[in-house]
């Protein structure tokens, strides 16, 4: 059902910070940085081998990581997984009685396509799965 | 400093049920099963290529995943990354000024080693870091 993890997703208050810690301390490369008006963040890809840490500041307090943010604190946020064909998965997760957040891809990072599973269905843990623009990143 | 993301840690109130879901909904296989009295969980560890996902159920509610359970409820409990050399990486996070909470490297799954950092000093992500045993796993 899944290829791989593709990254993580840490939710951070505010971006620089977050970066004078991955990147300068933990000595991640910054691969890619985005403000998704769509999902209400800015985000930085941090890359590590062909692992990625995504950082997610909320653009405001109501957004989904804002939200977050507010009832959580900052951290481990969810974890995306590649997969290879979107419409599939998602078919394949409502056949198995996953509850879905996203029953359609919207738009990711990078022209990727994304859905998100419901925590609820997966113990707490939201899941994301991409499906890589074609020519792949 | 880090190789690559060895897995993803997350935290359940039971094992089975958990399976049920990941291992049987999910499609994700069982690798490695293992009580750590060390670490005071049962843990599974799922394989998806060659990344995982460790399922871990605390043996008691005073162990620091039943505490993290009674707290957060279940979920993402931390993130570990693969190193070379476990002893210098724990030097060079504590010359980067990142607090550990391991100084020194302890037992982990599959006779490696590991160590944590503190999720204070990472924005609240609790960090492993693990050195595989020779020969890898």
């Amino acid at each position: 059902m899944f290829d791989k993890i593709d990254h993580i997703g840490v939710a951070v208050a505010e971006i620089e910070p977050a970066l004078e810690l991955w990147r300068d301390r933990l000595e991640l490369e910054v691969g890619h940085r985005e403000i998704s008006e769509e999902q209400g963040v800015e985000a930085v890809l941090l890359d590590l081998g062909s692992d990625h840490i995504e950082l997610m500041a909320p653009l405001g307090p109501d957004t989904p990581v804002g939200k977050f943010l507010a009832k959580r604190g900052s951290g481990l946020h969810h974890v995306a997984y590649t997969v290879s064909d979107i419409e599939a998965t998602l078919t394949a997760l409502q056949q198995a009685g996953v509850r879905l957040i996203d029953k359609s891809p919207r738009a990711g990072l990078r022209e990727s396509r994304v859905a998100f599973v419901h925590p609820k269905a997966v113990g707490g843990v939201l899941i994301e799965v991409v499906q890589p623009p074609e020519g792949g990143h």
